[in-house]
């Protein structure tokens, strides 16, 4: 059982979590990671397949290397947007690939627990929900520790399997930066740069059956 | 900044949070479910699309019609699993959606927030694993409140649309179970019924790349 200070806790955590792009080049303690790590394999897994896996990324040459690849791929996204807020917006993304001492590339392996995963034999994509319940425990435990993190989502995969010799089977799922910053927002940075309002939850929630809003 | 208190609370609720899959029929108050949908409503989603919705059933009319749905999907399966022991395990699942007094439909719809959602336009699976992070938000909510919830992945996503009237283009996700549980586990009922074993978290760490264990 929780009590109400402890609930509260949770909640704080939860309602204060950023996804966060400028870092400071303060070192994190290896505790602090091990601890984040911990929190995310202690993740809900289908089948209790546990199919990630985490690559530390400390070494400058490797993260000149991903960021090249997440610059690339936001070159060219940008030119499926037009104006000058945009643009400037995803140059902002890439930046905190390189400074942030730590990129975790977190990884889905589809064949791990064989080839007939109770649950992902249904749906094959629940290997990568485990994985994304993973990485939202990690987020959850870097904010609780104090630290920031980002999730960069745009590369190519093949790309980023070639510079940290993925084999072609695994899922590099996510590229996640890890820091301290000086610039913890309150809001989303996408919800006060206007890019995006935060929906009402309750025009979110339908009863018994699809209701349609529109 | 989080207290030492404050951390251990969000440790705690990470380790603890299990996948349950019996239920009383003790009904949830309100305000309970307010604020575990909200906890997954703040949950990170890429280009910040909230793509998530949240269908409520507690009318016992579709929540059998739910169940009849994984039950088919279960037996289905079950051809493809021998022993008596899985069997068994499997048909332990399908239970759980009549007896808890709420089931939640958590959708994904792809096409919220346009053509060009920052980040998905890159890797359009990333709506689903926003959607994996909301239930995974909404999971340590849950078990902060007391409350045990269990993630149902089997079932053909056309039966469950065609049950709760959900459009062709909207992702019926996962069906979750919410309720209260006299039978609380310590460890994953999968662990304990000696399907699989925790991995060790030591071997799935890898540093600036990937190195192959096997």
């Amino acid at each position: 059982m929780f009590s109400n200070e402890e609930k509260e806790s949770i909640y704080k955590v939860i309602y204060n979590r950023r996804d966060i792009r400028s870092f400071l080049s303060t070192p994190i303690s290896e505790d602090k990671i091990d601890r984040i790590l911990s929190a995310a394999h202690h993740a809900p897994s289908v089948g209790f397949m546990q199919p990630w896996n985490f690559i530390l990324i400390s070494s400058d040459e490797v993260k000149e290397k991903l960021a090249w690849a997440a610059d690339k791929e936001r070159r060219s996204l940008a030119i499926h947007y037009e104006g000058e807020k945009e643009t400037n917006f995803l140059s902002l993304k890439v930046e905190g690939l390189k400074e942030a001492p730590l990129t975790i590339c977190v990884t889905c392996d589809p064949t791990r627990g064989g080839s007939h995963v109770l649950g992902r034999n249904s749906m094959p994509e629940t290997d990568m929900l485990s994985t994304a319940c993973a990485i939202q425990n990690m987020w959850l435990a870097a904010c609780a520790e104090g630290l920031a993190m980002g999730w960069v989502s745009f590369y190519k995969k093949n790309d980023v399997r070639d510079i940290l010799e993925i084999p072609p089977h695994i899922d590099p799922i996510a590229l996640i930066s890890i820091g301290y910053t000086d610039d913890y927002p309150e809001k989303p940075i996408l919800e006060t740069a206007n890019w995006r309002k935060r929906e009402s939850l309750k025009s979110l929630i339908f009863k018994d059956k699809w209701q349609e809003t529109n």
